[in-house]
């Protein structure tokens, strides 16, 4: 099957195109890991000054996929790649997807950040958020890091740990309604977080797919949704 | 700029296996719309059955996803295209992306259809989601009719048409937060159609997407995100 491997290419001086394509992928995660950082931190703290910098600066994450697009059609327009390097190549084009989404969903938490900072009781601390935020953030870590080693077991053990990120998503879903019950006029404040959650929760399915690209490239298995 | 059609190829009897993947993706499109049909008709009619359906087809979408996709890897592989037909599969590849998520959407849509006929007061005919069903389904079949016309200015036109599904979503979620507020035992109710209404939302945002990657492979123009 398809064994290929970044490392490869940079040992044989193969392709220096190819390892710039990969400086730049690592780099668009860093940032949008940053994104969702700085998404979180806005909520927790009603920190809309920090939201307001997030939502600007999604529009480099939106380049920043252009960019690396335009960059693999070139590559293989220029390099016609074998099957398996062509593999990888698709991979990245679809990496840079799941990326620029989770910092669409980055955007989005931002924006409920500055509706619930605007409020006139913020600073609640969201327990709900906390710990899908917890989960959520160190899933998108780990499928970054086995991005960047090239590691299928690594994005097996974090496609698992995608699981977690499930439960938190309903026991902050439960909280969230039992909010609205108790105390109806929170209603329209707990739908934001409602939002933030789902967001949330939807980062970690884009986190999850990176896992699944990796492994396919990797072990040449498309284990997509199976 | 890039100025390439599937047509061309097919006059030209230029390329039998792109005009197979062109039938294939249309395929996938039509079974997509066919999803979105009935999750919409399984909430409206309360009809548990239809929505059991559509989850279980959505393995055939997903499968469809993987297939084509592989079918474009080897296009490339074997063809080496220059980098106007590469676009013209690499544009496939993202739209099947689009469409399988479509499928998605409309699968969590048949989900909370069974959750809402298990309720006691079915079939309440949810006027709330009537209104940004019609408008999604209407952008879906406008965007995919484009797609198998390829036109470029039928694709901008649907774009546009996307502000309506943003308008039926606002007030969509504004009822939803009424009927909350007014009797707070139908909250739980109420999330479900809140979750019908924000993936009807996202149905719209995808069939936008498949709308750019006309305008980019017919106009050579990346108009995402701009």
């Amino acid at each position: 099957m398809v064994k290929m491997s970044f490392e490869n290419h940079i040992m044989k001086q193969f392709d220096d195109e190819l390892e710039e394509i990969r400086t730049r992928l690592m780099e668009m995660g860093g940032k949008v890991e940053q994104q969702l950082q700085h998404a979180i931190r806005a909520i927790s703290e009603a920190d809309s000054k920090l939201a307001e910098q997030v939502i600007i600066e999604d529009r480099r994450v939106d380049a920043m996929e252009v960019d690396i697009d335009e960059a693999c059609i070139l590559i293989i327009a220029r390099r016609q790649p074998a099957a398996s390097d062509l593999r990888l190549v698709m991979m990245v084009t679809k990496a840079v997807n799941d990326l620029e989404r989770i910092g669409d969903e980055a955007r989005k938490i931002a924006n409920h950040a500055i509706i619930l900072s605007e409020e006139n009781e913020p600073s609640v601390g969201y327990p709900e958020v906390r710990h899908i935020a917890n989960s959520v953030t160190k899933i998108l870590a780990n499928a970054l890091d086995a991005f960047a080693r090239f590691d299928a077991d690594a994005a097996i053990r974090t496609i698992e740990e995608d699981k977690q990120v499930d439960l938190d998503y309903k026991t902050a879903l439960r909280e969230v309604v039992t909010y609205m019950m108790e105390d109806p006029r929170s209603i329209s404040r707990a739908i934001n977080i409602l939002w933030v959650v789902r967001s949330l929760e939807r980062i970690g399915d884009h986190a999850k797919n990176l896992c699944e690209q990796i492994v396919f490239v990797v072990k040449g298995k498309d284990i997509r949704r199976r």
